[in-house]
């Protein structure tokens, strides 16, 4: 297991979407950490030009997240309406509605494409790859991990092969990684890594609110072999993170989960465009999100941090800015201590 | 601080409403852990005389959980439609609705008695007492803790003069112990201890979702002082579990928050009353408490587990039955098995 060999028990979440970028994901495998990089949203030859880019700054292992895709002939039952709803939104900006499609993310040729290239890791997100696809990637010496958010998943990817699984928490920015997009309470990452722990045994990378040094001694100490850390690099230098999400991360504005930008439930800094759509937004993934896609990009154009996805966890203002290895050293620095003054009280 | 005596840094959390029983209470403080007691729903009388009942099993110290009222002059919209909504709901179960009326639960009354009571602790829920009721308490020689769920409530806490706070996460069963009953996301036990932590320079003891030892191991390593423990009872032997609740604690149903039962966001395994009203409850507690109250107890008499509360946590699953001192022993050996086990792992 690669996670074996890290000096620091630290994954970077892949960030799709913008914050992820070559530089991000090759800095922290440098420094000891495990980088993932982002495929989501990119173009298969996008996603081969960012792994030749890692490989050019770091001779360290790395990982590539995949999204896996939906069913092509789901309904979504509302997306009409909600498009009615939000075109004024695109007018505002000066942008147009995109198109509200389904695509596949281009998943067959990604997995062509790092079953060949061969990372150190390729981690799935929205689902479970097929046993066979699990079993081509570690024939080809690549560790398949799989994001899951409850015991049920966590069987299923179990039993598909999976070298192990990343434990996605109620308290994670982004999308919920969930098989399918449903209404259910999610579970913390703590009471998700006890619960998985009990019936799985495959290394566990826990994720979700993991900001700090000691909430990644927390989940040490609860029986994860790593950490995976999102958020709290995002204000790193080394992000694609735009200017006004990183003055929006510092802040004590709440998180909440919405399907207001992209049709998934997501968690992201509480603002405008969610206060005023996330109540009709439907469940219509990736429709939604293409249709939202010229709107934001409009809206990060003028630095309105109302009118985009602020993708974050809940404890967003824990995350520190400056070098992404600094912030991964200090974190690991902080997690140690608190481990050894834990083991200071229980001796 | 009691907390710096106790054996084991474990508290029992209150458990209003059936479950708490003074041979609860006194089993984990004469086990090492601090019990505290529920006076919720109780007379004032009826506390006292469990006080006295506490006091005959142990001489070790233990505490008293008050309800801190809410603004009896507050509206309760959609009160009377939910009441038309659930009337034949009591007759099902051959029973009538109770008055939909506001209460305090004897708050005056039962501070006075406290006071003179003077357990070690006296923890307070929904609400922060003012700054001088703390001072009298601390004057009579008793530690004020206040229950909070965000930071902005930990400060409040803080500056009433709080000797510690206890830190109810998002997974935890039961009332949401929020000063006002809101709508916002929960933060989750890890993620509110780590932000209150940067805030807040007093003992901290986490809760919500801890109900085995590697959980409390992971709270205790990211900064708490104790951990609260309430699903984790809920099975034991001196606990007044009724046996249909108790049944359902073992079970992989999921839990979901709803003010079905109560007027007041309360974490529950769902089951069919939760899946039919949950949408339709609103805020209005302790009214709809109290109207619920005959049918919810026909229900439990009838043994109909979809007709009454089943408050629990999230990892409900794992709580183990037994007596309670071995629960509470079995669940501390553990945490300071996770506890070297990661401090081996650090060092």
């Amino acid at each position: 297991m690669i996670l074996d060999e890290l000096e620091h028990p630290i994954v970077l979440a892949p960030l799709a979407g913008g914050a992820s970028t070559p530089e991000l994901t090759a800095t922290v495998s440098e420094a000891g950490g495990l980088g993932l990089l982002a495929s989501g949203y990119l173009p298969p030859e996008g996603l081969e030009e960012r792994i030749a880019r890692v490989r050019e700054l770091t001779d360290a292992p790395f990982g590539v997240n995949l999204f896996v895709p939906g069913d092509p002939a789901a309904e979504t039952p509302g997306l009409d309406d909600y498009l009615r709803r939000i075109a004024p939104e695109a007018g505002r900006y000066g942008a147009e509605l995109g198109e509200a499609r389904y695509d596949d993310d281009g998943y067959a040729q990604k997995l062509v494409l790092v079953t060949e290239q061969r990372p150190a890791v390729v981690s799935f997100t929205f689902g479970c790859p097929e046993a066979d696809r699990v079993a081509a990637l570690k024939e080809a010496g690549v560790e398949a991990w799989v994001t899951v958010t409850n015991p049920r998943e966590a069987r299923i990817a179990a039993k598909a092969g999976a070298d192990a699984l990343v434990l996605q928490g109620s308290e994670a920015g982004g999308h919920r990684a969930s098989f399918p997009d449903g209404d259910d309470e999610p579970l913390s990452t703590l009471v998700l890594l006890r619960l998985v722990s009990q019936r799985v045994r495959l290394p566990l990378i826990a994720s979700g609110g993991l900001t700090d040094g000691p909430a990644v001694a927390a989940v040490l100490t609860a029986g994860a072999s790593a950490a995976q850390l999102g958020t709290a690099f995002l204000r790193a230098d080394e992000a694609g993170t735009e200017p006004a999400y990183r003055d929006a991360l510092p802040s004590r504005t709440p998180t909440a989960l919405t399907r207001a930008f992209s049709g998934r439930r997501a968690r992201g800094i509480v603002n405008r465009f969610m206060t005023e759509h996330s109540a009709e937004a439907p469940a219509a993934y990736p429709h939604v999100h293409y249709a939202t896609a010229p709107l934001r990009a409009a809206a990060r154009k003028r630095g309105d941090a109302d009118g985009f996805n602020l993708w974050a966890g809940q404890a967003h203002e824990l995350a520190q800015k400056g070098p992404a290895a600094e912030i991964l050293r200090s974190i690991s620095d902080s997690a140690r201590q608190a481990l050894e003054a834990a083991a200071n009280r229980a001796l």
